[in-house]
């Protein structure tokens, strides 16, 4: 079996993930994965949560050029509060062009909406203004559907985890929904213009999310290959996708990505102000920063990060620092703030950009410009001065019904992170907490998916609604599609770790049924039970490439004469016996090994020597000892 | 550069770790790494704790053939409590084999102790017995020496951690150590008759260790590789090494690994004795095991996992699990304890075993063979059974003053881990916990070594002493050189983050460095001094392979425009001017930057024009916006 199913002729991967299926649930058709276990195991399929839009159903026809259908579009319309306007022109500026030759960007796409939508005048078109008016959306009921995943059948399920004073309810219902989005403890971003997404929630009582980083490198060619990373990284699991572009063809970049994205898109708009300006943070300017927010509205971003928090007093507070300010967004204001001498134009401004938002219901994510960049800066008075300022401004959005979640650090040792949980739910009355890992130790360049990791699941586990995946190749280089992968798998388990020690009803279902896979040695189920079914069986091949090594009732590693599953056998044979006369607790005989593990080992041993394998292969295998 | 250094005949690795070399301190010559950064940066060397033995000694002789040299002999005789005598002979089924023909075997090791060393007569060798009776041996202050490590310059260190109760001194003395040993919180595991390795402590109040498991897979050709593993797992930071090979040639696998290892070797005894009953558990005695026991024993092993918790009554508790009784060495005694329907023998003859392990001061590492092996078992009655026992025997050891560890899981979750850790400090009375992960989810195979590296750095925080290292293939197939590789650079980077978190006083030194170098753009000091140098450099050729670019003070992610070291130059500035006058705040001009910079940027601006890629270059950057 193929690796990677094959690609569409502009390189997007299409086609199942290996050992599941598409199914559709609800009246909104809710897509979600369905995972199929062996007949004989008795087991029922598990339904997963599934990121990866129509590019992962054999039904559905990709077309790159035409874009996704516009899922929202109709629920959209019929609230009848937006309006459809002419587009603001596109400038050589917003792709970086001196001129009007764009022989050097990407090709337009072919299809860009002339005419986008926005809120009536008066109107507020954002989830958050709904649910306050008690009223219940379509997006609302998709999100519901959505998250119950397979809590339809935990009837028995006993709650078990420490929330650290989440609410996760057992059941997910609209109205739920509703509530959290209502009280700015949950976003749905999804901006008038982006119809093509499907709904999702960010909050610290629904699944714990993840984000991937892409962005053009700006050459022509690679417009197709940002596409395609984003069509990869929802294939494994990513919930939004920042596209973090610089350099040239950023417009047009973005609108590929848009009208193929069936995820929110995340931008960061103050690098597409700074290209417009030739790249001198001093020359950037409240209008034209305005105007590219507009631009990127009006073609569907989903939620904007601004870095607002950076305030000119808290800028010298950095100066002792070991590393500074790190953050890209936030240097460009402090240098803005530091050469004007005067407060920042984001932050003075910041109403007047609530007032953008709420017309096509994009979200904040609020930067922490002066977020940590080593161990040593950690939980510093910088970055907690800007913490407070992001919860003043959640607050100031929220009068304006606009969604807004607060971006985290960083750099932090495990010590540090609680604090910086509770810290944040206090200063931004429970607005939903977006992290960049946050990285435990610094010195693992080339590991940092993995100290990283470390830090998301912790701060997942505290609360934190979203986590923002780091590949291995942080501070080294820039990310390839494996590093891509690698990134996304990483925290899509530290995330689903966090869900698993909240509490989360319908966490414990996945692993559960991969552990009875397991133990009962059907590999194939193990395998598409998996968060990377391909990875799992090519690491199993290694060591046994035969067929049968996956069908056999066989451990490749402790082979038939520590055969757990036999002894667990003679064990509940031997307690099922104890049960019957508790004073024959002595005396009672094992059973034998049932006919089918004896079929199985014979089996196996055959595989064994087929391999050239002994009995038993060493190190490394099903336990440590 | 090479990636990896030249290899001797033989096989193994040797050579220094790029960017460093050897260092001998203190008047046991204690071996350390010190990494040298660039003259200009005005920066101290890095001294960094080290495992590797000879091999990366530029100034030793390697040959494997003759092991290492002998450097705690004159220690140990000089004590006049040991005595030489005629070894066991060796059988063939020590190596699995019928007859006397060793033509399916491994060679012999050409130069076997035929006198191998025991405590005279009423005697007492173990360092817990010397300590308890006030004794300091070279070897606790080899260890005190060892564990300073970079604190002689901590003058202006201010504690920053959480410790849970650990007891962290400022600075180690040969005094702390043996207090540690004497109470039983730390265990140094060094038997009379491996001589060759290198004094270290496991316990909570010392830097958190790490193992690396490997074994033979029974062909003749791999001792070779074996031998090489050992030393490829302790260059990358291996601390102690488990020998778990099973299937033939045993014994003389064991010999080569134990004559070439600097680093401790424990092994699982029950294993080699099951291979001489021919794989049927049943026919254990406690004849054959005692017998493998002084086997090992003369040989060399620095410690045992026994599972002699696994009783009799506690195995039906296991019946209703999800994936019953994971651990090999569990199942055996589980299997043998159903087949006679009595209590263990490990358990029934434990006072017995330890007459033998204070006999060559082998420490005991008790195993949890209930361990769970899915987060469905996570710390249910068989497990903690158990536990309770191993604490129980864990005194019973302490009485005979044998130095004892005690084995933990497995499969936990986060929200379950840290009554692991109280369960066992309550339990055994703060012996050493050694755990292998554990993995927060089961839903990640061929990532494990990722759901368990999150696992070790929680339970190492709350204060497990050794972390086991899994790597990528555990439950899937058995490790190459290159997984074994990255499953010691992730459980060092997860030990690394506990030691930050707990605030123990030498680790944030390399953390602040690398900080310092990152921030400096000084690469090669970057990847110097981090776990995988060639990795850190590999990824960072891959987007700027230029030699420029490892020069240049720029970061190859944000480009010339975002260049947070220049702004935060001129963040320096103006803080200072602040303090100059504070009512001059907003008036303050911002400093030029400064020529070094200058030139830094017209150099990377060189680099980025050869390489063909536009100022910056996107996603997965330096950090996230």
């Amino acid at each position: 079996m193929a690796d990677i199913p094959a690609k569409t002729e502009i390189g997007v991967t299409t086609g199942p993930i290996r050992g599941s299926r598409k199914i559709h649930v609800g009246k909104h058709r809710v897509a979600m994965r369905e995972i199929h276990l062996e007949p004989g195991s008795g087991e029922p399929p598990v339904r997963v949560y599934d990121t990866s839009g129509p590019y992962t159903d054999p039904d559905a026809r990709i077309d790159i050029m035409a874009g996704l259908p516009a899922l929202r579009r109709d629920w959209i319309l019929g609230r009848r509060d937006v309006e459809a306007y002419d587009a603001r022109q596109v400038q050589p500026e917003d792709n970086g062009l001196k001129g009007p030759d764009r022989s050097a960007g990407v090709p337009q796409f072919p299809n860009v909406v002339q005419r986008p939508l926005r809120a009536k005048p008066g109107m507020n078109v954002s989830q958050m203004h709904y649910a306050k008016r008690g009223i219940i959306t379509p997006e609302m009921e998709y999100v519901a559907e959505r998250e119950n995943l397979g809590r339809e059948r935990l009837a028995e399920y006993v709650r078990d985890g420490q929330d650290w004073g989440a609410s996760i309810p057992d059941y997910v219902t609209p109205e739920f929904v509703r509530d959290e989005v209502a009280r700015g403890r949950a976003i749905i971003p999804n901006n008038v213009n982006h119809p093509e997404s499907e709904p999702m929630a960010i909050g610290r009582n629904f699944l714990v999310k993840i984000n991937a980083n892409i962005g053009n490198s700006a050459v022509a060619s690679d417009v197709a290959s940002e596409v395609d990373k984003m069509v990869w990284s929802i294939r494994w699991g990513a919930d939004t996708v920042m596209d973090l572009s610089t350099g040239r063809n950023i417009h047009d970049t973005r609108e590929w990505i848009l009208r193929n994205s069936p995820v929110p898109i995340g931008t960061v708009p103050i690098y597409q102000a700074l290209e417009k300006v030739g790249g001198i943070a001093e020359e950037l300017t409240w209008e034209i920063f305005r105007d590219t927010l507009i631009e990127q509205a009006e073609q569907g971003v989903d939620y904007f990060t601004i870095h607002a928090g950076v305030r000119l007093p808290y800028i010298p507070m950095t100066a002792k620092r070991v590393t500074g300010i790190v953050s890209r967004g936030g240097s460009i204001m402090a240098k803005w703030c530091l050469a004007h001498h005067r407060e920042s134009f984001l932050y003075e401004r910041f109403d007047e950009i609530t007032e953008i938002m709420k017309a096509y219901d994009i979200a904040y994510s609020l930067g922490d410009g002066l977020r940590p960049g080593s161990i040593a800066d950690a939980n510093d008075e910088a970055q907690f001065a800007e913490l407070y300022t992001l919860g003043e401004l959640t607050k100031r959005a929220w009068e304006q019904d606009v969604q807004v979640m607060i971006e985290g650090p960083g750099h932090v040792p495990m010590h540090k992170i609680k604090q910086n949980m509770e810290k944040q739910l206090e200063a931004c009355g429970e607005a939903p907490f977006y992290t960049l890992g946050p990285l435990t130790t610094d010195i693992a360049p080339g590991y940092d998916h993995i100290t990283s990791g470390i830090g998301a699941a912790i701060i997942g586990w505290y609360g934190t609604a979203m986590l923002c995946y780091v590949t291995p190749k942080e501070h080294l280089g820039l990310p390839d599609r494996d590093d891509v992968k690698v990134g996304v798998v990483t925290y899509k388990l530290a995330a689903h770790a966090a869900d698993l020690a909240k509490g989360h009803p319908a966490a414990k279902v996945r692993d559960d049924a991969l552990s009875r896979a397991r133990f009962e040695f059907r590999w194939r189920d193990q395998f598409n039970l998996s968060l990377d079914p391909d990875t799992a069986e090519q690491y199993h091949d290694q060591t046994l490439p035969a067929e049968g090594a996956k069908t056999a009732h066989f451990c490749s590693m402790c082979g038939p004469k520590f055969c757990s599953m036999k002894i667990t056998q003679e064990v509940r044979d031997f307690a099922a016996k104890q049960n019957q006369a508790a004073d024959s607790f002595l005396a009672a005989t094992p059973a034998a090994a049932p006919a089918e593990a004896e079929a199985g080992m014979a089996e196996m041993s055959k595989v064994f020597r087929e391999t050239g394998s002994e009995l038993y292969m060493g190190a490394g295998g099903r336990e440590h000892d």
